[in-house]
């Protein structure tokens, strides 16, 4: 049976945040990929370069796997309501709800983390709480038919997870080992707990600006949306 | 100083041999990246996404950083005169010559590999000895300034080598920690010494014409460029 997976593309979409899960769904014999946004005219990731969605928001389907992948181009989602209304109607009828990186506030903002565990980039963590989460600090969380990764490179090892629970452990090990997925990272900096304190400290300074401005959006809508 | 970054982008690229260094090379502040194909109008990645180049063969500058993406399109690119006379030229004054995956059969085709050490995707590890190679069998190999990632994922290890090399630790280790990649793969089967035998043989088999088509064409190159 045909798995269909709906990702959220959009302008200022981190691109790695989409192209890991993006290959590992397009791996399975029966993945059906669809790349929403408002129209179909080409986006532009973070990083510059322009792609073409799919389908439209109106358009598409509903399916089997919304996820919503992050990048500096989410902060304005957080006030979108028409893209809230789509991911609430997809995810009223997905039988999984994911995220990868900073795509968590989105569906934060949509009301989907209420009491549910979530995880998000390590940097804007602190974040899911004003959505009513209950933040975990691990790579994958898995709170019922609601996934969500951590940072970027973690939509990887999510769409293993995600595999694994479609498809059985081997559909996954089978995907994992046509894409050489035995990661070497040459230095341990990867998590701010194993990163040395300086280069930290560069990090949290160059996101400062970007935090600030979530912090006062996901502010904002504690004030519109009262606890139930 | 600006450092330039020239990927060569085509027709069945896999997305995710790209997105990774990608992604690298555009969080360095002086990194200036170039999307090289024959035309400026948009091309389709092996899973279907299409995207743009940004410049062509003909237009674009000389690079400091040539990286040639890999993937099942990379094949009528290793009989393909007009492509491989770019990668000669760019690889003539280019401070680092490299690919990720497949990627290196196209290095190979164009001549760059006679002698050198040099990696690539596992499953078509054997047919680097067809250019002249001397095949390792690591995530990321460096010979002088020529370096090559493994199979798809290892794009990442070797972005985050590549910007020690140009800029430094330090650098590598911010880029390594905002993009979160502390990964947790969720099963060991990320090389087939390390993957289960019966899912081995099932990619082994899901590849076998791939494979064998790789083999003809680089077969005729052997024929074609007798050693110098």
């Amino acid at each position: 049976m045909t798995i269909t997976v709906g990702f959220l593309v959009f302008p200022g979409l981190q691109l790695l945040d989409l192209a890991g899960p993006y290959e590992i769904f397009s791996a399975l014999p029966d993945g059906e990929i669809h790349l929403f946004w408002k129209t179909r005219e080409p986006v532009a990731c973070s990083a510059g370069m322009r792609f073409y969605p799919t389908t439209t928001l109106g358009d598409g389907p509903l399916v089997d796997v919304l996820c919503i992948p992050g990048g500096v181009g989410i902060n304005p989602l957080l006030c979108d309501e028409e893209v809230q209304a789509w991911v609430q109607r997809q995810a009223s009828t997905a039988q999984f709800v994911t995220s990868v990186c900073t795509g968590a506030l989105l569906l934060g903002a949509a009301g989907l983390l209420k009491a549910r565990h979530a995880t998000t980039h390590w940097r804007y963590h602190d974040l899911l709480a004003e959505f009513g989460a209950i933040p975990v600090r691990e790579r994958v969380v898995r709170d019922g038919n609601l996934i969500t990764g951590g940072g970027v490179t973690a939509g990887i090892d999510f769409g293993l997870v995600l595999v694994a629970a479609l498809r059985g452990q081997a559909a996954a090990e089978e995907i994992q080992l046509a894409l050489e997925y035995a990661p070497e990272p040459p230095f341990q900096a990867g998590r701010p707990e194993d990163a040395p304190k300086d280069i930290v400290e560069v990090v949290l300074r160059r996101t400062e600006t970007l935090h600030a401005e979530r912090e006062r959006v996901t502010g904002q809508w504690t004030t519109r949306s009262p606890a139930e």
